[in-house]
């Protein structure tokens, strides 16, 4: 029986808790520097909660930091130094698993590639869980111990993991960008955002049977220059969005150049 | 009963067809400028099927262009001209219903809010259909036609439907794109692109209950600095991409600028 402290209490903390009990995983103390999420978190998982960092027990045998960047190289000597049985995960796309090294014996990453919002629940089962352990040794330990929540636990070098939250931010937060672009042409035009939605969600469908290349349409890939510089035109005062425009559609098909994509045109 | 001639048999005319023979409307005939095509087709359909404009019959109620900006405006007058009594639809996003003025006397568009493919069967029923009609009865003739089809019929002039084209690109092509990099980024480092469809899918079904902007996440709009630092420099050597993502992430979050997205950084 595997039993865990979270050391913070936002998005990722709340859905990993929620899993991790259901899991049959005992909580034994949850840590947040903010009072408020580290109530919520902490009854939500019928658990011990805190704000103080010295309060921390030795009774669970990993503890996970779910916390900002800047927070975890801050609470990482605090929290390992005396507790070196135990083994300390973080949860961070782009911190190396090195940044446990002379402070912890036993660590590594237990990275899930996911968004995370804490009133909506997510079934860990289909996330993929991308690992890394300071040893084969541990790395094993961490594979059962994620095996526990999801059916897909990839290894992974804190190298390529960089690549992997990079490749993140493309498919998840820039996409997301795009729809928010979409969403402010349509309500300067009092046209509601939700007649997008059936087209978003076959644009998605589409990317889970052919490859996001063989997807592509639109007027970039058909090189229809005679829209392209028409949309442009619909940009203007906007030259960040005409930029953007610009280079999506370049990017999207390298023939189209200028004078379509001119600036001054 | 309606009866209806597809001028045009790509990916929009397919769906389309299918539907429309779905929904007890008669096909009378399918003209393609590509024999192959116009065949494929008019033998799905179970319809004449003709790569000549003089072969047309004078059979149906609404005649529908379903073909290039180019071809639209190079067939208009030679299929309108003598068939005075006839309704012209188009359904091209970009293209002004007065492309028919001065040739048709009853004429309007059809425009339907998604992306379409010869071999994947959408239902027309939850697809958004804009229409607008070169007077109030043409138009009530079309929402009754396209009220056989959707449940969403939404009346749009054409300067606005430009609008709404163009939040289309953004919403569909330019975030197929976004993972587009997505996929060659994880491809240089050996990791399939479907594990990042969980995530793709959770972001798409956030802004089904919240605003695009509402549901943003990543290191742009908290303000992290230092991932976007470090990610830039992932993307040495791709100019177009490290250009991308600075304009991305300041469209994300305004109050980002330099030094951290300064070119020379």
């Amino acid at each position: 029986m595997m039993k865990v402290t979270l050391i913070g209490a936002g998005n990722l903390a709340t859905q990993l808790g929620k899993s991790l009990k259901k899991a049959g995983i005992i909580i034994c103390q949850v840590y947040s520097r903010t009072e408020s999420s580290a109530k919520i978190l902490g009854e939500l998982l019928d658990t011990e909660w805190l704000t103080d960092v010295t309060l921390l027990n030795d009774e669970a045998d990993i503890y996970i930091f779910s916390v900002k960047d800047s927070a975890l190289c801050e609470l990482i000597p605090k929290i390992c130094k005396g507790r070196e049985d135990k083994l300390f995960l973080h949860t961070a796309g782009s911190m190396p698993m090195t940044c446990f090294a002379g402070v912890a014996q036993h660590y590594g990453v237990f990275y899930p590639m996911q968004t995370f919002s804490k009133t909506k629940d997510v079934s860990f089962e289909k996330i993929p869980v991308f690992i890394e352990g300071d040893s084969a040794g541990t790395e094993s330990i961490i594979r059962r111990f994620s095996g526990k929540l999801s059916k897909r636990v990839i290894t992974l070098s804190s190298a390529d993991r960089k690549y992997l939250h990079l490749a993140a931010v493309w498919a998840c937060n820039f996409s997301n960008y795009c729809y928010s672009v979409a969403s402010d042409i349509l309500s300067e035009h009092g046209i509601p955002f939700n007649v997008m939605l059936p087209l978003i969600n076959e644009t998605t469908e589409k990317i889970h049977k052919i490859s996001p290349k063989d997807a592509q349409t639109g007027p970039a890939v058909r090189g229809d220059r005679n829209v392209m510089s028409q949309q442009l035109k619909l940009m203007n005062g906007r030259g960040d969005l005409q930029e953007l425009y610009r280079i999506l559609s370049q990017g999207i098909n390298p023939l189209i150049g200028n004078p379509v994509l001119d600036k001054n045109n």
